[in-house]
């Protein structure tokens, strides 16, 4: 691995992250508070030591799959190391695991809190925290559009015969172009977004700060009570729409922007998602129904809004689900495994992957019965060649078997059982709440230091697709 | 597919189950019970109704692999239909649901009871029910080393090079022949264990009861505190030691009585097998050493029966690990899904499945950095073939999907989260105790109706490898 490349690249996104951290200055100063000094002190800092990475290290042109794992991971890392100092400096998260684990989580997109009072923090804080959300959004589209197929990892390769535009033959190996197209519908979903809350009746500052955690399916809010504080069908609705369209592929986004209206209506993964979602809310909202007395329409309003959240790994909350019955909990939580569509800002295992290996299952049984056949598993018109469905399978048996790692440490740690399982897969699946004491009106405050390191480490894994991490721990990739 | 044909089979093999109902008449009528009226005349309806099954359909010679499927499904089927009337005719269990239950889950190996107070029950039915787990055994290890093989499911193909002798070349296709061999080898373990349970101090009737439910990897017990009522260090370590050997693969067993002693250390899955078991045994007993302040050597000998009894699918208990950490349960949740040997009569996914997981995640890590190699899944010097390895892949994913849906059903009916996991995979997997309120001290006598209809569905699902019975859904399965 060139070292020196990778190291390059790292510095030159760094000095970007320093300008980043100096966007939350208005607010302190609009608001009156005196966040803004660590914010700054913190730019400077990291502007410092980006630079030098970047001064004292040469680009050489050749970047092959090895150095793009390592800046992706490496990239990650960095930014929730040098984005956490403004929290430890300014003196409300104090411990650097807390800060750390609260960064990370902002830039996986996950929206875990260690936080037990999110209204007690400087609004140029608030405002940071939520925008590592967005900050981590944007390096996801980019990952899991341009980089990620490229390196042979993730579901996007499916995509090529589906997706013509920007996935495709023309512009896949031109990263920045890509990149360039698809920030742009990320920035105006984000204004839109920013707009209709604000009509809803929210500050500029808090709808940026929950148009930021939406669109970037995060989850953070400058409310304990998330969305739930407004109170607000308007605002419900508008969250709603945002976290399945954040929780979409982009590049559908841009064909249907540029006037191929049918084009959602053509995509199996994308009918396979909202039929997940309608199934859930169909299962969760009877029987949410029959337990409650509440009428109709707030529940179908308040079941709706906790799906969408979890199966796009948002992890708003509008609703306390730990009082619904089991059984919706159960759903929920192997929501927390689907995620969202290949290409979103989502998480988990991607709506495309289980989709597969539903076709996958079926291609076994009619393989038994006719044992010389050869199966294809097909996606719409798309025959799923045989790298791709190993590569899909692989990941998804890597996944199960961090996740079961997971959970045993965490309950060797002294978590009870539902808890262990809920806090694995929500930061794993870059969800934010869990089941049992990390559930959606809780917070990860009190899981033990270890615990918060472990999570922080799933969060990374989750979000970079697993084998991006792994990969730099197999001998392998070292060798010359 | 024929009916015909499997009918003439089916009707043969239930004047078998006739004459085994009359068995534990002589226990029956020793203790000076009356149950054997009942037992007598459950023999004669059998025999009555497979006798004319036989009789009225005819045998073609032409049994295909659809043939097969439908006997083995329906076989165990019938069997649990047929071995529940003593329960309910003798009053005992009136209910047809919960004698279903309970006989689907001896027959399965299961050993999930719907009993409150097994002592009631008198010796010819308390006999009966672990005659069925014995039965079923037998059939298990026919169904893996000589049926399964020859339709294409199950791990056994792999082990074509590895275990020489029955499997192999010579005896796969004489299945009568394979079933004699180690039909042998099954006997005269359970002889050797009823002995040596005597010599602890055991009754015969009791030893045989427990011979039968260990060697089938059952775990019905003739006492409430199960293997823990007899307090014995002796019986425990006998018994840990023959499930062990229940849940090894038997053609390894039968090597070893031909006098290969190192067959033994040459198997992969046995020693993985081991593996497991050890890391296992180490991590709940330094848990609960450090947790309780019981003597180093009785916290061993309580962590490796557990640990022995759930791994290999038995579910025999001496203590009640619900009050072990969450951290210990969680270890034995995860070894219910791990199971037995490919060959063995322990349920669960099986361990060579485990293991071939593990390798293949392994091959597609490598496959990453060389997106050109070709990159083989070995298991000792033998390359997993496509087809199995595909197989094999498949059959994960359709049991961790019929474990969601199983939870997901288990959660609706009203069961709490981790009881709904417990049952789900204890049934599935064949353990028999679970978790939260199908603990190893608790039982199945609360679920909901609807609850035990799908629980002893499931358990029949994981006997049969899950495909033996899916594919009888299947469509095509039905095309002429």
């Amino acid at each position: 691995m060139h070292l020196s490349s990778t190291l390059n690249i790292l510095g030159f996104l760094m000095m970007f992250l320093a300008a980043a951290m100096l966007l939350p200055v208005p607010f302190s100063l609009y608001y009156g508070d005196s966040d803004y000094l660590a914010l700054i002190m913190s730019a400077f800092l990291t502007f410092f030591a980006g630079f030098a990475a970047f001064r004292f290290s040469r680009f050489r042109g050749d970047l092959r799959a090895k150095e793009g794992f390592a800046v992706v991971a490496l990239g990650w890392l960095f930014f929730s190391l040098f984005g956490s100092i403004p929290f430890v400096l300014s003196g409300y998260i104090p411990s650097f695991t807390d800060a750390f684990f609260e960064t990370v989580s902002g830039f996986t997109t996950t929206g875990a809190t260690i936080l037990t009072n999110i209204e007690s923090l400087p609004h140029g804080l608030l405002f940071w925290r939520s925008l590592t959300h967005w900050i981590g959004g944007m390096g996801i589209i980019v990952l899991s559009l341009a980089i990620l197929p490229f390196l042979g990892v993730g579901g996007m390769q499916l995509f090529k015969a589906e997706v013509p535009g920007p996935v495709a033959d023309k512009l896949t190996p031109r990263i920045a172009e890509t990149a360039k197209i698809l920030w742009g519908v990320y920035l105006v979903f984000t204004l839109v977004q920013t707009g209709l809350l604000m009509l809803g009746g929210m500050s500029l500052f808090e709808s940026l700060c929950h148009a930021f955690g939406t669109l970037a399916t995060g989850g953070y809010s400058t409310r304990n009570a998330s969305i739930g504080a407004y109170a607000s069908g308007f605002i419900d609705y508008v969250v709603i729409l945002f976290m399945i369209l954040a929780g979409t592929n982009f590049a559908l986004h841009y064909r249907f922007l540029r006037g191929d209206f049918k084009v959602y209506l053509r995509n199996q993964e994308f009918l396979f998602f909202l039929a997940i979602i309608g199934l859930a809310t169909f299962f969760i909202g009877l029987d949410t129904f029959l337990h409650s007395r509440q009428p109709v329409f707030k529940v179908f309003r308040d079941t709706l809004f906790q799906v969408a959240s979890i199966i796009t790994t948002t992890g708003y909350a509008t609703a306390d689900y730990e009082h619904w019955s089991s059984g919706s909990q159960v759903i929920l939580f192997f929501l927390m495994f689907v995620g969202g569509c290949a290409g979103s800002t989502g998480g988990g295992m991607k709506v495309i992957r289980i989709f597969v290996l539903t076709k996958f299952v079926f291609s076994e049984i009619v393989r038994l019965l006719h044992p010389h056949a050869v199966v294809p598993v097909r996606i719409g018109s798309t025959t799923v060649n045989r790298e791709v469905l190993s590569n899909i399978l692989g990941f998804s048996v890597l996944y199960i078997f961090i996740f079961a790692l997971g959970v045993f440490v965490m309950a060797m740690l002294g978590l009870d059982i539902a808890s262990a399982f809920g806090a694995v897969a929500a930061t794993l699946g870059n969800v934010g709440p869990g089941l049992g004491s990390v559930g959606p009106m809780d917070n990860y405050a009190h899981i033990p230091f270890l615990g918060k390191w472990l999570l922080s480490f799933l969060m990374l894994l989750g979000r970079l697709e697993v084998f991006t991490v792994v990969i730099l721990f197999s001998p392998a990739f070292w060798q010359k």
